[in-house]
């Protein structure tokens, strides 16, 4: 039987700032990072694998943390985790002392995604499965048990959700097949950084439409002007008939947002993307009442399942976009996916960054065959960076996700991208004489 | 002219969690500690002090995060950052990778607000003055250029914020000489921990009514039972008139929130504390509802103004509780307050902890003074616990806190203490060997 040896935690940094991958209104210059953990057994085949996504200085904070939130696993029997994974997330959770620098939020929240998440990885390899199938294959009631429905229970029970999973249980199987033969759909954000230029941005767009694309997102909010040109040259690529979103990265206040989604509503976006601060419900809110019928998406720095509960208790978001690696890992997730389902908002999850396409490809085909059963305006980030160095890297074709395959949840990284980005003793930042950002 | 030649960050944990106090449902065993920033200057004579406060472990993260936060601060002339305390401030927290590990919230957050809070101390000390008389003597244009109203400009612009101080600037003079001969109310915590036998409840009570507290709150929510017998002994102790508050320290859902209250109801406590999670604004919101002429107090998890902003929107709370070392520093107390004014919920600023009387009494008397203008429903806390490790500890008599007259921010730790208590390599830590934690 398996045991837990150790929990190693590495600060691996990509120089993304270099090129202006990921630059939008609110982050000129990140480089894309991971606080990754690997759970190590006293069988070398079995490890797990698991992260959470930072985009540069404070990387170092949620490794410090991860090495604290992972410490009660050493020793573990791998077959105790994987009985009870609603039980080990919640004993990880609920250290008093740690709580009280969230609850639920900031770097101990992220530091307990990276390191459920490696427990999740572990045990869908544990299992022989990608972690969409292990999640796929267990009941309504093992689901509910590994779900976090704490402080959920004014608009979802237990009893509830389980009965919510129940009904869909009879066409898992079908929908499987589904997804085997088609995949699931994907649009892409590679083309509409707000470093790139006009003539790169036009040249990304029809790459996309080449692609099989049917769906493109623009960055905005830093210059009006800028953005009603931009919107144009994509909607131009576009057509009529294409998809185009747009994403302000919360640098407007509630007013500043509304005119300004006004003024691009010429070019018909199918929705606007975190138009103000993250935590500001009842912000979103008035702006979706506003800006209707353009849609109105957030939730890649939704801190938590009490935020996304009340997102959808305010009518406040046409679109769920939770995030892999901020959530609490595949518990808090659950949880997320079944009150979305509840108050049927679709669920179009963040991706991109480093290693998140490879995470939440798992979650969004679970979704389909097991929580929200359906399609319909659903679609899943994607963001062509940094795959090359993820052993198992997600594969999309015609916009689309196929299904992951090999056991696990896609989360390990290539050792030799480990000994080169690795912060900072890694032959990259060792070369340039560990400076802390190369923007 | 002084400028800044480094930032000291130490990790000082006191052993709180050996004798109980503290305890609560919620958090048990809590090591009172403090990431702990001293801002040296190159005059000798001129330092500034501040910190955030934790319960036991992680406090390591955010002194590594205060590292982090105050490196800009190194070189800087002492007169500029005085003469731009809402510049440094948004400069500090404007930082876009350590942003993306919140924003606005968690161990990042917590790092900004010990930063700016030594900041505030340096400048109070710079001008000779404490922390209370330097904001009492800016201007309202002042006030509002310091303070952090980013994210708010659907309920309060800063027009509106400038007006408000303006219409209450005339009553200054003489409210600060009211407050000089009776000092600010304040009530007491020290009763009523969880972990204190009937007998040792009792005899507290029976000690803070004789020393001329009027309010005395009780921690509830761990056994039903138990709160009923405790809520009777401090009623009966108190008397009809005196008043009982009650704290679940979030450990509700909000249906049992509800259902808790009322059943405690009987007791006449004057506001329920903190009865769920503290992100969760419409559940607030829900529980006042139901549980009126009881009233419903939160705030000392409150992460940041956007939070408060839609506390006081949606009509969940009827008394505020900000925390000094929680909210980024007085930048953003300055909004919390000013929001709190505009839609007239009183502020009664959390304490306890270490030091958090130290700093809050200086707040609620800026309050009275220059933005409220009212004593109204305001009592602030005050906890028995710590104070002689402090410099300039704070004074209470017959109930009220005296005003501190020493220039400064009274956020300065001794030095014999931080040599004991310093964490692990402090005198009294290494004793132990370093454990972690001594529950």
């Amino acid at each position: 039987m398996p045991r837990i040896t150790s929990v190693e935690v590495i600060d691996v940094r990509f120089p993304t700032s270099l090129t202006s991958d990921g630059s939008d209104a609110m982050n000129k210059d990140g480089d894309y990072s991971a606080a990754y953990v690997v759970l190590h057994t006293d069988d070398p085949a079995l490890t797990g694998h698991g992260f959470t996504f930072t985009i540069g200085r404070g990387n170092d904070l949620c490794a410090a943390a991860a090495a604290q939130r992972g410490r009660p696993l050493v020793g573990r029997e791998v077959d105790d985790l994987c009985a009870d994974l609603g039980g080990i997330y919640r004993e990880l959770q609920s250290d008093t002392q740690l709580r009280w620098l969230g609850p639920d939020k900031g770097v101990v929240h992220l530091a307990l995604a990276a390191v459920m998440n490696a427990v999740w990885d572990l045990a869908a390899r544990r299992a022989g499965k990608p972690l969409w199938r292990l999640l796929a294959d267990m009941s309504p009631e093992e689901l509910v048990a590994a779900a976090d429905l704490r402080y959920l229970s004014d608009v979802l029970t237990p009893e509830q959700a389980v009965a919510l999973l129940a009904d869909r249980e009879p066409g898992r199987a079908q929908r499987i097949k589904e997804l085997e033969a088609g995949g699931y759909p994907c649009y892409t954000t590679s083309a509409g950084w707000l470093g790139y230029s006009d003539d790169k941005l036009r040249r990304l767009c029809e790459e996309a439409v080449a692609a099989g694309y049917k769906h493109v997102k623009l960055k905005v909010g830093a210059d009006l002007t800028d953005d009603i040109r931009r919107c144009g040259i994509a909607r131009d690529v576009l057509g009529p008939d294409g998809h185009l979103m747009i994403d302000a990265n919360q640098v407007w206040d509630v007013p500043e947002a509304i005119a300004w989604v006004r003024a691009l509503a010429p070019f018909n976006p199918l929705w606007i993307e975190e138009p103000t601060h993250p935590d500001d419900v009842l912000g979103h809110a008035a702006i979706r009442r506003a800006v209707a019928p353009i849609g109105v998406a957030t939730g890649e720095h939704g801190m938590n399942r009490v935020l996304f509960k009340q997102l959808f208790q305010a009518g406040a978001i046409d679109y769920c976009q939770l995030d892999a690696a901020r959530l609490g890992s595949v518990n808090e997730v659950l949880a997320v996916y079944l009150l979305a389902a509840s108050f049927d908002v679709p669920v179009c999850p963040h991706a991109g960054g480093v290693g998140l396409c490879e995470l939440v490809q798992h979650l969004a085909i679970f979704d389909y065959v097991a929580v929200s059963g359906s399609l319909d305006g659903r679609v899943t980030e994607y963001v062509d960076h940094l795959h090359e160095h993820f052993t198992d890297p997600c594969i999309v074709k015609n916009g689309a996700y196929r299904l992951p395959s090999l056991p696990g949840y896609s989360a390990e990284l290539r050792r030799p991208s480990l000994a080169t980005y690795t912060f900072p003793t890694g032959s990259y930042w060792a070369s340039r004489g560990s400076a802390e950002s190369v923007a």
